[in-house]
């Protein structure tokens, strides 16, 4: 067998991690354009995925995203242009900023989780609600090994 | 709850599939680059985790990748450059060409499916192996769901 038929008969945890997340982001971000924000990427998920409400600092969304505190920042300099977030000063911590939605931001905010929640109830419906419950307790033990910080050193 | 807090209690299926490939990636290549293949960087998977030994057509790694054609072939261009592909006449279409592996190549592959293999079997030693053979079952239906071609339009 070739190995990309056997790739695609039994596919590793990286395919299929891509696989979902790149099709998920396409299909969410196409919903979102169709909702009024057609300026917000799937990049600035990092940032608006894990944003709260009241306010989040930098260094927060960084270690939930994964990525790197300047990318963050980055992304935040897009989102200030788009009108999607202001930095304020911390109330907590005079020398720290904290990064807080717009009311545009905050729009994005509570319709991408109700999409993406959309999303999942119809894959839960297809595959079955227990077994899909279960796959999501599986992955979570496995994404959180998989990113234990001991598990390797910084990049 | 804050909704950061929520999320991390909850994670949602972008969360745990970005979490869980790019986790992966950065253990793969720093497991590789001590291996022999400093060089190779996460993107240049699109077209190595799904090469043939016996070298596949753009047009074919852009599908299995999900990525655009024009990718796949800065991708190339990149792994020729590093001595990992070389683009050759297609025996069965003269105006076609074939992206073939190199030695270089070659070893690259069989050390990062070996990798791969590795990590997934310790995923199913703490998760338990009948569990992670039922996760992975899921995952493929999940996966094929979301890349369905009917879901969204081309990006």
């Amino acid at each position: 067998m070739r190995r990309s038929e056997h790739k695609q008969e039994e596919p590793d945890l990286g395919i299929l991690s891509s696989r979902t997340l790149f099709g998920l982001q396409r299909e969410l971000f196409a919903k979102m354009s169709e909702l009024g924000h057609p300026q917000v990427k799937p990049r600035h998920g990092a940032v608006l995925a894990y944003l709260d409400e009241e306010g989040s600092r930098a260094t927060d969304l960084a270690a939930q995203s994964g990525q790197h505190k300047q990318v963050i920042g980055t992304l935040v300099d897009e989102l200030v242009e788009l009108g999607y977030v202001e930095r304020r000063p911390d109330p907590a911590d005079r020398r720290a900023k904290l990064i807080v939605p717009t009311e545009r931001g905050l729009d994005h905010m509570a319709k991408s989780d109700a999409v993406l929640a959309a999303m999942e109830a119809e894959h839960a419906r297809a595959v079955g609600e227990e077994a899909y419950a279960e796959f999501k307790r599986l992955f979570k033990l496995v994404a959180a090994r998989q990113t234990a910080p001991d598990r390797t050193d910084p990049p």
